[in-house]
């Protein structure tokens, strides 16, 4: 175990780095400076603005009436799109709401970026979004879409050019390079940008989520019992017979999923959902083997050796549940998990916890799917979560969705099925949101989006670990990727984190919760430093008031 | 069975009817008049124009280069989707090809029709597509967007101001109601035009076909589950554990489908599709109940005993399939069948099957879901398929995609969960689509759209009948809905409908194939006679050439 604590020690000195402004009673958030305010989206509001109860009695009235044709239950606030800017949702009562939720994770550029209004000026973009193509008839333009979106590489000459004609706005990514700005010139160290998760080359889109997870799953079936045919494509007559009748097609091959993860709510992803009863409750499930995700303690630095002990745990577990299954006939063909459990409740594990689960899939025999649904396309700082976990080699595949635009995964060469039309449907995700995702792309790199969000990530941190401390009958077990926005803190109960989230609302601010008792923060990846600022001010108001 | 014979008898008149002209040896298709060729969309080409072998070497370029980044088995043609326009695509190579398949029944107006296209030239509607708002946090223009979309109902009024303001360009839905154009105004003799299926009046929205048929699913079981606990909404600890671990929610129930059905490749969805081997193979599934289809013999007109016979034992089979399960513990919560089974090769059923299977549903409580994903939107002359059934009351559900270009469902109100959060996702649906779906009844109604789809029907089946007769050698069994161009008919094996197939496409003709040996025709809404008789010409020389 001296490996796992090592790294388990330097995810705590990395909380323990930004917390450090924080200790000893100074309000860390207002210590940072404030006159760099200007918005990345020219024109966003100031402020939040309050003019009614949130919600307020036009979202009443929308929602009584969309409840008449459509269940409606978790639905309260009604979204005027048309004004909405920016980092700021105005709601269908005029109030003015700073959002740091972003449709769950969802609007990279928050509402209305003026970049994505205007790709649709081309006529030729007009024309994807016009003509739902099937993906049997790709566009010439398919391939290239592809690879300035999903697959973007940005080479040594682009870089220098880029510096040349704009070196004040130079944007380089941190994902897999490092970039040193010497003059205008840049001099990259190492690799070059890739968007894909290094070592993944290979990619299918989807429409939403679930589909990406589902159709994933299924590639990994597929590689598993195509490698027990040792790699021939000809199905005997049983196997054709058995999987029409739906009956075990040979060994029916199962996923491994942990308690708390969230993967979707069609059926295969909801077998290895168990975040909430209501999710699952009176759906048909498979006995599949599920495992102990890390419950750590908070602080970090104060539980390490708890935390130590709980990764060893839900290991062992793994490996246990993975050999039961594999010993009852039903295989363990891979391992599903999120790199941040997050409608489960934002719990985290250690770089060591996925290294050590990447080993258990290759000592196993199954493979390593990382969803990064909700995590990917930046928050954390880094385009995909897995880069903080300095994996030895890419997971076999990653799952990506809402901040996406597109869903999808990107994959090992082995996860291509062996023939067509086993991977597949009428759509296959929407080019149109590809090319936005190009767009969403340059805007990252022209406005060097990844630094706003490590920059903005560590005024959040430092702020709430200032406020944690003042405020411990109240809020707890701060937490986040080292760097980013990903960050969330927990209730002491879960009334009292709806309470805050319920009181923020009515202080012009939007926030989310998940598991029993956190509060998560969201925000797109254009919410800046004084953003920050105005949602810890507000926080401290509410908390104050409790 | 005497009510089940006259149903098929009316199902064999209406097919026997529309074979009259093509009786005789008259080339039926080259008797119809020819001169009313004003393309509903402006400036289509006038005809198919091929340059090169289809798919051409830049189809093959392109393909080799996608095929580094994406699987790829299963696509050939390369479209240039600038280029397309209304029934025509143009390929990567220049082809231009008359679509009768229109992304596997997909694009209800054809290829960047000028409405559409007209759409994003409103800033508000450009807002609309570029934020992807949740599910959570709606317009407060959703419901009117539902209400004037999937849930349009058309007034009196409006219909007589209409009339009034543009008496030639009147246009009449069929679907629920009858009108009389007298002087330019309309008297409707019943109720007016309600897009819905009548009797279903909530909707949830999804992004995809096989989403909407996963959810309402899901719907079933709730529903189902919710009468076991006599309407409570509460849950047992039992069941809460249970569900949470994967284990059987108390009594899991079960969907009843058939062989040859088609519903979805995610993992619910596929547990119902039962159409090809390649889909299913090496996916884990359930023991669910499958049940025979009928599968008629044509010409209808010289098979009534047997197809009566056919769907006699085929109603038998479900009835005991359900009791059978039922004693089994696996409770069949309900019955999931399409109108026509379409990629299990265009597989029909009399009205009265699918009356007499509403019945069996009543009998045995199980729900009777209809999936017009594929049959929905018009292409049978009627909005919905089931809607040529006369069904004594509505299906419980309705699903439907492609041609509705947003996914979802239609429901009776008692499958609405009684909670939120249990049918529910990120984004359900994209508002975009929903707005585009604005667009296209709106078109529908001023081009009189159905209208015209029974008039190319009438020449297409007529035209196909006589080919029928003439090539008995190459092809038979002639079938469709009694109005529109959803016709489909077989090669007289597999291997001649695929050089058909490839033979059209060399003549500029792009159609497809489903099950073992059809062809099937799915072309838009705006195929006009004149392009029936392209496509029947064309077929003539292939199958003369064959």
């Amino acid at each position: 175990m001296r490996v796992l604590s090592r790294n388990l020690l330097h995810l705590v000195r990395s909380h323990a780095a930004r917390g450090a402004a924080a200790t000893g009673g100074v309000r860390g958030h207002q210590t940072a400076p404030r006159e760099a305010a200007t918005p990345l989206v020219p024109n966003e509001p100031a402020a939040p603005k309050v003019l009614t109860a949130v919600p307020g009695p036009a979202s009443g009235r929308h929602l009584k009436d969309l409840s008449e044709i459509q269940e409606s239950n978790a639905v309260s606030l009604f979204v005027d799109y048309e004004r909405s800017l920016g980092n700021y949702l105005v709601d269908a009562d005029g109030n003015t709401l700073l959002d740091v939720f972003m449709q769950i994770s969802s609007l990279p550029l928050g509402y209305n970026h003026p970049d994505l209004l205007n790709i649709l000026n081309d006529p030729s973009n007009v024309k994807v979004f016009i003509n739902s193509s099937s993906r049997l008839l790709p566009s010439p333009t398919w391939p290239m879409k592809l690879r300035s979106s999903l697959l973007r590489q940005i080479y040594l000459l682009f870089h220098l050019l880029h510096a040349y004609l704009l070196p004040g706005r130079l944007g380089v990514y941190r994902g897999s390079g490092e970039a040193l700005q010497l003059g205008g010139v840049v001099a990259l160290t190492s690799d070059v940008f890739q968007m894909a998760p290094k070592g993944l080359k290979h990619i299918c889109t989807m429409a939403c989520g679930s589909c990406s997870n589902e159709n994933a799953f299924k590639a990994i079936y597929i590689w598993y019992r195509t490698k027990e045919r040792g790699g021939s494509v000809d199905f005997t007559q049983e196997d054709i017979d058995s999987c029409m009748g739906n009956q075990a097609p040979g060994v029916p091959p199962t996923p491994a999923s942990f308690h708390g993860a969230f993967h979707g709510r069609t059926m295969g992803c909801l077998a290895t959902t168990h975040s909430k009863p209501i999710h699952k409750m009176d759906i048909p499930s498979l006995d599949w083997p599920i495992a102990r995700f890390p419950l750590y303690k908070y602080p970090l630095e104060e539980h390490v050796r708890e935390n130590q002990e709980e990764d060893r745990r839900c290991l062992e577990q793994v490996e246990e549940l993975i050999h039961k299954y594999n010993s009852l006939g039903k295989p363990v063909a891979g391992i599903v998990v999120e790199p941040i459990q997050s409608e489960g409740g934002d719990n985290h594990a250690s770089p060591q916890f996925f290294q050590q689960l990447q080993q258990i899939g290759k000592r196993t025999g199954a493979a390593l799917l990382i969803d990064e649904v909700q995590t990917g396309g930046g928050p954390t700082g880094k385009i995909w979560c897995h880069e903080h976990f300095d994996l030895p080699e890419a997971p076999d595949i990653v799952t990506f969705s809402k901040k996406m635009l597109t869903g999808g995964y990107f994959c090992k060469e082995e996860f291509r099925p062996p023939q067509g039309y086993r991977i597949c449907n009428t759509w296959m995700g929407d080019p149109s949101k590809v090319l936005m995702l190009k767009e969403v792309l340059n805007v990252i790199n022209r406005d060097r989006l990844l630094d706003n969000v490590n920059e903005t990530g560590d005024v959040l941190y430092k702020g709430l670990a200032t406020l944690e401390q003042r405020f411990p009958q109240h809020i707890n077990s701060l937490r986040g990727r080292n760097r980013g926005t990903y960050i969330a803190f927990d209730g002491n109960t879960g009334a009292k984190r709806d309470a805050i989230i319920g009181k923020l609302k009515q202080q012009g601010v939007h926030t989310g919760g998940c598991g029993d008792k956190t509060l998560r923060l969201r925000p797109a990846l254009i919410f800046q430093p004084h953003h920050a600022h105005i949602f810890l001010d507000k926080l401290e108001t509410v908390l104050t008031g409790l």
